[in-house]
Parts: structure tokens; sequence; C-alpha cells
């Protein structure tokens, strides 16, 4: 059956980058149904890429390959690795921009792309999305065995992202900011199913100088005050009703938060 | 055979919303051929988003179904509905986003997507884009009945924008801008069908304290002066040559214009 | 076999306008794989479009139908012309819109697109690209022949740039920026392809009084100097490592630049 590649990367929509890695993959694979997760990443920015590839790897397609390309280390000796975890496999750097869909579902094998037969014959310095990454997915996609991708690596030597995972104290949960949405909501690294898995209940968030209630949703909340809560994806978020709380509280990705908790 | 399904919304592309809800219909309709419509709306704008449907249904696919997430009223008690016009089922929150493409080709039955066996298992209270819309044009795409979907409904309890008719007088027609597109060039919801329906032929057009002579293309104006014309979807447009009308002349969305016209 | 059509123009993602092209196609050809090269090509900037055509048609599948839309001739006496290219066709109007890509691969026929039957029943003046170029090349995708578009014209007579070839002297080449990208690197229309042909090697650019050093990659030399280098599509571009050229050097779109060369 067709598989499904999902696109993510930081390459935006004013250039061909991203319609000539689908040509690539079409070229080999014309029956791989190619979906965008998302093409404006901030540049750079994997670890707002983690958070996005995290949030939709629940809703996808089986046995989809991810293939993701935030990349500022094209061109360095960072390796170019395929994961599978779980029935998905993730293609692209190894630079920690699938770590948080690795805490939801732990890696199980990783190869390192050493199979040059599965590259573009020429491989460029700057565009390995298009040499390498997609090539892989398009022979991946038509029927390739994720073993022949390359040398077996450890998991273990994954490349994290140490700052991704929140820090269970007993006092309350250490949390950070990792990507901030188009409308100035800020989501957490902190998912619902940790916060269980802790035994823990959210009481409030401390934040800077702020102080964020928990809620169910913006409408129980008034206008102007921070709230705290579960978004769409089960990550927490820090949001202003009808504001943006990016803005209005000077929030920035990396910055940390105090979530105090109750046990359950 | 595969379906179309046209999806329009105000996500924009910075974040992976769009991404996920195809994800969720190719999950269930893996045949199921997607086109993006607009998926920068601007946010929470229904009116924009009823005329760039409106702007589309003649050109879509036999048994298309369009997919419309302009959902300002989501987690409220707005209703979810799919509605079928003609040979296209809408499916979206019951808010108006329909309504102009209604007034092309009326509704012909309606439902309330009450029947969660065609939602996802999980209903968050902020996206249901992702978890109802789109697992229902999924589910219908693969051949589920329209009936199944939920009650019917009276084609008499759907929403209407009030504003979204002209108005024919003795004395012209009034109209209003629903949308202003990327160039300033503002578009009002006067039809050329309704105009040839009530027998009557523009003359000029008065917007504020200004005068648009009309004339069949920017070519037959002076520069810097408004000029009134059909547009390529057969909407009455107001443009400036080389210019922004919206800027120049200060135009925003729901502004009211006045047409004078002759009898024919 | 389905065939892959590459669509590229300036219509951005605001409005609906290159979903109401796909749904014309695919209601045409259902099978027709659909590839957005670009469609935030600057406003009528056929050169900025030229290069990202030739930037691409390297990856595209076998017998890609090209699909281009920048076209601020619309509505005026430009012809809509097909070109039939190694084993690409190019659907588009005659303005030099894929003259870069001709330099690549020179055209073997063309055809001015006379032949109403395969475009739709009403032609607009301002939207063509749905009305003749989406239409023709469904029907193209579709299995009609290339002969049956129209008359066929003489390849001498399509529309050049004139400014897009770059110049070989005894003193070195000249050649002129035509893209900038959403980096501020400025790409020039000097390819590798060229200079090699010219038996030349590239020492160093002369840009108004900047001078910038041949590199292999930005890593080769100092932050804030600018650096000369082939892109990833083998066009020479100047590029400021971690910076942006076009802002810091004031560059833009046709400027010139000298390249100082050696014999080979």
């Amino acid at each position: 059956m067709s598989r499904t590649i999902a696109m993510i990367s930081d390459f935006g929509y004013r250039d061909a980058y991203v319609g000539i890695m689908k040509s690539v993959i079409k070229g080999l694979s014309p029956d791989a149904q190619l979906i965008d997760l998302c093409h404006e990443v901030p540049a750079h920015n994997v670890m707002s890429g983690a958070y996005l590839v995290a949030s939709a790897v629940a809703y996808l397609p089986e046995n989809s390959i991810v293939l993701g390309v935030v990349d500022p280390g094209v061109g360095t000796s960072r390796r170019a690795i395929a994961v599978q975890a779980g029935q998905l496999t993730y293609i692209g750097p190894d630079n920690g921009l699938f770590n948080m869909a690795y805490d939801l579902t732990p890696p199980l094998k990783a190869v390192e792309l050493s199979n040059s037969d599965f590259h573009l014959p020429r491989v460029s310095k700057t565009f390995h999305g298009r040499d390498i990454f997609s090539p892989v997915a398009g022979h991946l996609a038509r029927g390739v065995a994720f073993e022949e991708l390359g040398y077996e690596i450890e998991i273990e030597s994954l490349v994290r992202l140490p700052e991704i995972g929140p820090l269970i104290k007993e006092s309350g949960i250490e949390c950070r900011i990792v990507h901030v949405d188009h409308f100035g909501n800020v989501v957490t690294n902190l998912s619902r199913d940790v916060m269980e898995a802790a035994q823990r209940r959210p009481v409030f968030a401390r934040i800077k100088e702020h102080r964020a209630q928990f809620a169910e949703s913006f409408a129980h909340v008034a206008k102007n005050d921070p709230v705290a809560y579960f978004n769409s994806t089960d990550f927490l978020e820090i949001g202003i009703r009808n504001g943006s709380a990016a803005e209005q509280l000077d929030l920035k990705q990396r910055n940390m938060l105090h979530i105090e908790t109750e046990r359950i």
C-alpha cells in the first residue's frame, strides 16, 4: 500500500526548496502520499520543530514516514539518521528534532544513513533535504528495507535536546517553553501523560513574576488574566484570552515555568 | 471513485494544524484527494471565508466535499453541520461560512454532526477541525452515507450572515465589502448573476465620498481613479490601477456601497 | 501513468487562486500529481520566477508538466504557450518565465494555446491561470497530444528576457542578480555549467564597491565578509555568514556583477 510521508522543515514558502524535495520523492515513489505538517518552523529552531512533530504523530496514518529537515548543522559532521519508533519511521538530521516524539513512543532501532545508494548521485554541502533525506524517504516508501539504509547505531547515541524533558520534584514540576504559536500562546514541554504518570494534579503555574490559574479553557477566566491549560495536543500551555501571552508577559522560548501540584 | 476534499481555514501555515487535519483524513480515506483552497483566511473572519468558498465552488470536481474551519465559536454551543447543496457537500461549523455558496446553489438537506461514531474517540474543546470535521469528511469520502452523520435539521435553521446578501432597491443596489484581497482590491457581495436577475445594468458605484466608474477592466481607466468591475469570480470589486483601493480610499470589510443602476 | 504537474505562481496563499487552479486540473485529470514549487514568487517578478523554475527542473519526475503563472501581461496581447524541452512540458505566458530552464535544456517545439476546446468555456480577462493554463495542463495530463493544443510557433519567436544570460568576456564574466532568497543571499544567472563550458575558474566577484572571495561554503570565511560560491542548484550566489548580503551590501535584483576568472 502507498505510504504517507509527513514533511516538516524551516524552508518556508518563498523559495522552491520544499517543492524540489517533493519532486525527488515523487520521482522515486509516485504513490507516496505527501502531507505538509509545517514548513514555517522558525529558522534553525529545532525545539519548535520538536514540539510540532510531537503534536502531530498521534494522528498520522499507520506506517507513516516523518521527514524532518530543521538542520542548522548541515554540512558539519552531524549524522543523518533514520529511526523506527512504534509504527512510525523518522528521517532527518540527528539533532533532537524527534526527541519529543520519542518521549511519546520510544525508538526501537536506528541507522545512520550511510548507504549512498539511496542518496542522489551528487550530494551538495547545504541541501541534504534534497540530496539525502528526500531520496531515502522515497526509497523507503517504495519498499526498501529500513536496515538497508545504513549501519545500525545505538539508540542511546541519538542526540538529545537536554532541556526538552520536564523535571518532577517534590515541590512541583519544572518545565520550559518550547514553542510560541501564532496567537502568542506559549506551549511547554509538559504533557498531560507525564503529569498523570507522576500522580500529580496541577494547581497553578508560576512564570517570572506571573501566576496563571489552571482552567479547562479560556472561557473560565477574566480577560487579561493569564491562564494555564492542557492544549488540544495535551501539552501545558499559557494563554491570555483575546491576547498574546508571549507579548503581554514578555515570554520566550526556553523560559522556565514552575508548576505547583497536588498529589492524587 | 476517490472524492475531492477542498479545505479552507484560518489556521495559517506556522503551526501543524492543517497537516494534522490532513493526517486524520488520510488515515480514514487514503484515496481522498485533498485540495487547499486557503488556510490564511484572516483569523475568525467568517465573512472573508464565505467569499473565498463562494469564489471556488464552481470549479471543484464533481461530488467534492468542502471542509471549512473558520470557527470562532468552537467550544460553545454552535452546531457542527453537514449540508448538501447541488452536488457538493459542506462540512463545518454552523456560522454562515457557506452562506455565499448557498446563494449560488441552495442547500437541499442538512444534518447536525451528532453521530459520534464518526468523530475521533476523544474530542477536545478547541480543535474540532481535527476531532470532528476532518474525521467526518474522511468517513464521507470513504463511502459513509450523508444521512448517517447525524440528525436531519431544517434548512431554515441554518445560521445566516444577515449582512451577506445585497439589497435591491428602486434607486439602485446596496451591497457591502466582504473581502479585501492581497492587492488591496475590495470585493463586494454583489454577484453578476444577482444583478442580471434583477434586470439591472451598473453605471457607477458610490462608496463613502468616492465614486467609481464601471469598466471592463483596469486598462480602461486613468491611474489613481477607482474603478468598479466584476472580478474573475463575477463579484463586484473596486480597485485602483497599480494601487491599493483599501488603503487609498480607506475601505474596510463591511463598508456599504451604493450601486447606481439602469434597468435593462 | 499519472503525470506530475509542478506549479509556480505569484498568487500567494492569502486567496483561493491556487486552490481554484488545482480544482480545475483535478476535475479534468483526477490522477495528476500536483507539486507546488512556489506560489510566493514576488508579484509580477518574472525574473525571480525564471530562476526558481530553473532551480527545480533537474529534480522533477519524468515527463512532468511545469505550469507557471507569473503573468503581469494577462489580458494584453502576450501569447499563451506550451513548450516541449527535453522530457518536460512548460505551460504559461510567453514572457520569459521559462528562459533560464531553456538554458539548461533547449526547447524542441512550441505551440500557441490557440485551441479553445481545451480552455474553460468562459475565459476571463484577468485569470488565465484558471481559464486557460490549468485546463490545458489537465487535458495534457489526461493524454491529449501536445500538437492538439494549438498552432505550432517558431522556437526563435519565444520571448526572451534579454538580461538573463551571463556575458563571457576576455577579462572575466558579467552576470546579474536574478533572485534574492529569504535569507538575503543574492543569486546570479551564472551557472557552474556555463563557467566550466567557458573553461574558466572563478577567483573573486566584484559588485558595486565590494569584493567577494570565492569559497566552497560559508564555513571558510570570516563573519561579515561577503563570500561567493555556487549554491545548491549550482548558480553563483553571494552571501554573508549569519547575515543578509542583500541588506548589508544594498544589493538588488538586476544589479550587475563582474567575476574575475582564470583560464583552466
